[in-house]
């Protein structure tokens, strides 16, 4: 790979706690200005937010991974600059603007309308959503009237993305190569769509090696969002079998990385089934290399699975590990004798209020350097405690979409960790 | 069209209450014992129903539409007889038992099970969703304990289509052609490509030309539902904009007849945002050739369009029938003075009650004969006394669904009606 | 107890399955006209039935009870009795029709127009509420105007009881005296208050020994439901803990009980939060002695205490059963070696349907001999293997409110069994 | 008056927008870190908060009260010092912990250890609920497990009382004397009894008139929240008739006012059904002598009518206001030409989430000096270009609860206004 002029092919996420050095976020913006509670639903965001003070913390949040070293883009400015790109900008707007999307007879006005915008307009409108006000008079017809009239989604030439956000939910990169997710709600197909885009085109992910998943195919029941999935090192990687996330997938994707050699061993944390709803990363992650901070009641409830590669056809076995603690399972595979485990902090009240605030969701920087919420004051003494640096993200606003610093950050960069 | 040796050729809907020759419907099974208090959500079905009593009420709505003179064609035995044409059963095999539905390592052996099955059986499946119990022991393999541990629809090989049920919204008839719908729920997309196989392969309805959708498209905004749609006649077709059946299907649809010649105005009932869950067909239907029955709440709250052809692209106009009652604008395109109208009987209760147990869902056999809910005592008083005869379906069971007559039969061949 | 002449001194509740003598029920009525879908939340039932077809069908229970020797006495014609014994009428109206209730400015022109009606016309309107409408031109005044503005129960002079219906919860006699309910809800109060009338002036009534409760009063978290008590014999008294029958109530009664020498062993059931909503009757009845039909996934999580009297304060000592089964705990609190259970029947999917369809909701005339809907054919065809004699009730609209023929009857007179 | 000895009766609130000159407030504390996401249903708040820093929020919003020259008491405050009151501590603990709110067999544990307690720590569990866990083990017992298995408030000794923090809704000032509210909720009906021992010992409540209203009666239909009423001056008292607020209540308290001669008019707003839940002052208050900041899309739907004083029983008029703006009513009730009114700022999707995010919920400390939440900027915008002075409060915890400014404020002195 030396002479590989391509610069994705350099990148790779070796573990969930080695040194960051690459990571992909997404500044709140147009598309939360967008949500009002009638249509967060909709648009599967659980509150509205105070976008400029959510502006301001996430701002402040990726100035903090920069001092620490990392080398953070940010989604708008990502995507504007792929749209500059000679023929990004028609790859997308040839999948969007279309009568399925935008509706018969607004095509062609609002294709001209975003072509005359600039590279970074357009990206604003691609990830905030188009809504028909957003059209100049001269481009509107009677057209728009029925869209005037229509409800949810359809109102808009383009629905607003606010779980952009949440970047770790739609690419995951492990190991040396990536998967586009196809995600479970359809409302956030075009995420990955984007995404797509950026690996087509820009000339920093340009050469990136693609495990598995393509926007442009349908998935049906496979779907796969990030928040499960975990490449923790020692050709290991996690995944949560949530809603979300299902053994459609998990068995693809397992089997993909078997057969590229990129892996040896998926562990499978089977999500307890009234709580399907909820990503791994929401009650369990990784603060050191032998460090998990979890959330014991939904944790408890968790049936593992093994996968490994095999010859015969489709190229994986599956192993049920019956009564064995997830967190055994993952020790063991990665050659620890045990993980450390820092349980949501406080009383009843207290660690349930924690987890809902994210206070399991946290990301490394390096291992033992960590980032949460700056509500979650138990749990971090805790981690601190265990000697885990945190640093605090300010999450009265960030917190409400109910993602933390893991479902913020997509890690591109990341150093393996040595398990001995 | 006289040489035409294709039965499908023939076909035709050309009203919503003129002589009904031919009609699809689909009986209660094995898809309605799958549904619980818990998937039923996910299955889209309002609740539970005692599945014999609802076949036994099923046949003999079906016994009565036979004695009518109505050639009664049923899901089950349509595709059974799909199934026997070399070629039908590889399609659709081909397109359900994939890695992305039935997942990884259980795609052979299920394949292998379905290819032992009769017709018929397979049919029964195909319908009624396959569970990882069903697969008989030989084909079992460590893939089925990850099924288990799935919720919803991904703890099945294929997942249950109880809403078959209702023929009405998977295709329609529109004057000579039909449209094979892109359905709102993904959960019923399934639905659709059984019908296209049954259109591909089936000796009788091979043939049918086909304005407008494909089940192995994209749709992504573009969904319609049979439920909002009414071919009325005179080149008129009704069409509900509704949370189901979009602007963006709407709009294709019309310009599709409209090209074809098949209607010349497209009349839209833009259905109140508050209730974007219902089907026009919930609120109104057609009883004689100028009765309507209807839910006056709902649709005093109708914004009426209509869509007419238009020699520029894309091929139509809209114009914004403003504060124009929807009726009015209907009997203008039928050519009638007026329509006659009866609302949902009772007080303000009992209404109320009636409209939720189907009681506008009237489906008529000829001009001023319909099938309505045994239930709906009152609102049938009134068609009763405004002339028309009105046949009971026992609802008990099979209105759990939240449909009646109307949602339930999907209309083949229906003859036209002379406005005068 | 021979020279007492008070009837209601007579009566007595002495098992769940000896032979029953005395019940009340409660036809469906003028109250399940009022539901909607609109207010059906409000007024606590779960769908809206067909009056008259579930008229007829409770009136063939009743039958059906008549011909097997039980004395069946319906809420209606007690309540209309009731109302003709002097001072009824005024101690009735001196509750219901007040400021607090009506609305200033409605209560003279409201009680007039009751005053004028026949007992049987008040207990209908008492029982189906009593609309604005209802009311005469005369006594209509510009406080209707409000009422009319008014929302929920708020829009009914007296809000219709449509729970009534399940007369099991109202009142329980617990061998020799009888406990008048505080109930969950606030909006199933006055059910309460109806049956303290009758208690207080119908002559069969009169004498009854009242072990605890009066709607007079204010029980705040101490709410008791009949659906969660069973005088199972042997002085035993299962009690379901669950949201609607509290741990402030069940002690209460159980230190009644023994104060009264009515009982010697309160086995209380705590019930599964998740499902907290349910009373312990829709998931575990007697259908013989030794016999009881119960849902397993729900029984197997119930936390088992035995209460049993103390002479310190306050009466009783609390021991917890631990990891006992309820089943374990009940059969040796009754001198059997065991009991035979009897799980609802069919694969996972049926299970959970007549579990949902009161499949466990047996009621007994005798030892063997129960009572259920027709619909959950597969438990009632494992009741019969055991021997248990199966009479159906026709639950197509009955079941629609979730209670099955244990919830729809008030045992009044039930003999003793022989436990041996 | 001036020989009054008693300090409640110089107390009085003649306007919403005079001089304030005293206020009840009541901090965030225990009962908001009782708090998860699965009981806050049951406890009536919308979501959790962060205690601490909501707590420095509101500490800064007291800070701007005084500042401006308020006297502002706190509601721990103000009960402990009821508490030190000799006969307060018994009046309180002898409604508190009866067998009935706290189950047999911990009331007297519970009260010795709670006798033992200072009046501030009293204060605080009376507030902030009293857990199992609270309790010292040589008071538990066997009932504790009891209440461990209990779900939802049942699980407490003494619920948690969050909603304390909208100090509006328990009592209301009107011109000179007050209301102690039946509330909507049980789970919030302790919140007016701990108000009545304020009033009934507090040496400077002591004296004070109350209207109506006293938390050891039922007040069934008759409820009434401070939210929906606002004595805006000239003898008249704006009340919104909500799912909270009936009209049972309404007529009874304008009778009481008009009977004492203390109001002239009372103006019912007539809440929207579909919006049921919402108190008046969370779409409109005033911000000035003539200006009002309200949510149209609400206001618009408002049915109005007029309370007047009668010598005839019930000692009050009804009349319809038909189609009449409710601003117009108001602003010729107050002598005013018109209202100048502040909409909702912003786009359609801004104005729904300030509203959301009580954007309209200000409440004033003299005429044109108002608080409001930070968050809502562009609807504070307005306000100041309309010559508001606008003084912020941190919303981002303290909103959390879905009030605002109005909502957790409770006048009980307020100077009167010219309104010419």
């Amino acid at each position: 790979m030396s002479e590989n002029p391509l610069p994705g092919a350099r990148y790779g996420v070796h573990s969930e706690v080695g040194r960051l050095r690459k990571v992909l976020v997404c500044a709140p913006g147009l598309a939360h200005r967008r949500l009002t509670p009638t249509n967060s639903d909709d648009l599967l965001f659980d509150d509205v937010m105070w976008v400029e003070t959510a502006q301001r913390d996430h701002a402040a949040f990726v100035a903090q991974l920069t001092a620490r070293g990392v080398d953070v883009v940010e989604l708008h400015d990502v995507l504007a600059r792929t749209l500059e790109v000679p023929g990004a900008r028609d790859w997308v707007l040839d999948r969007k603007i279309t009568p399925n999307q935008v509706g018969l007879g607004l095509v062609d006005g609002t294709r001209a309308f975003l072509e005359g915008l600039s590279a970074r307009q357009l990206a604003e409108y691609l990830i905030g959503g188009l809504a028909t006000s957003d059209l100049p008079d001269e481009v509107r017809s009677g057209y728009v009237a029925l869209a005037r009239e229509s409800s949810g989604a359809r109102e808009y030439l383009m629905p607003p993305l606010p779980n952009t956000l949440y970047t770790r939910d739609t690419t995951c990169w492990l190991y040396g190569g990536l998967t586009l997710n196809p995600l479970y709600w359809p409302a956030r197909h075009d995420e990955t769509m984007l995404m797509k885009a950026v690996y087509l085109f820009h000339p920093d992910f340009v050469g990136s090696t693609v495990w598995w998943g393509d926007p442009e195919e349908e998935w049906e029941q496979a779907t796969f969002e990030g928040g499960d999935i975990m490449p923790v090192g020692n050709g290991v990687v996690l995944m949560g079998m949530s809603e979300r996330t299902s053994r459609q997938a998990i068995t693809q994707v397992a089997a993909a990385l078997f057969a590229n050699g990129a892996a040896e061993h998926v562990v499978v944390a089977g999500m307890p089934k009234l709580r399907a709803a909820m990503h791994l990363d929401t009650v369990f992650t990784f603060a050191d290399v032998d460090i998990v901070t979890l959330y014991p009641r939904i944790m408890e409830a968790v049936h593992t699975f093994s996968l490994r590669p095999s010859d015969a056809a489709p190229g994986l076995t599956v192993t049920d590990e019956g009564s064995r603690a997830f967190t055994d399972v993952v020790a063991e595979a990665l050659g620890l004798p045990s993980l450390r485990v820092i349980e949501t902090g406080g009383d009843v009240y207290a660690s349930e209020r924690q987890q809902w605030d994210s206070g399991n969701n946290a990301v490394a920087v390096e291992p033992g350097v960590v980032f949460t919420y700056d509500r979650n004051t138990q749990t971090n003494d805790l981690l601190e405690k265990a000697g885990v640096e945190v640093l605090p993200i300010v999450g009265a606003e960030l917190g409400r979409g109910r993602g933390g610093g893991h479902c913020m950050t997509c890690p591109i960069e990341r150093d393996a960790v040595d398990f001995r």
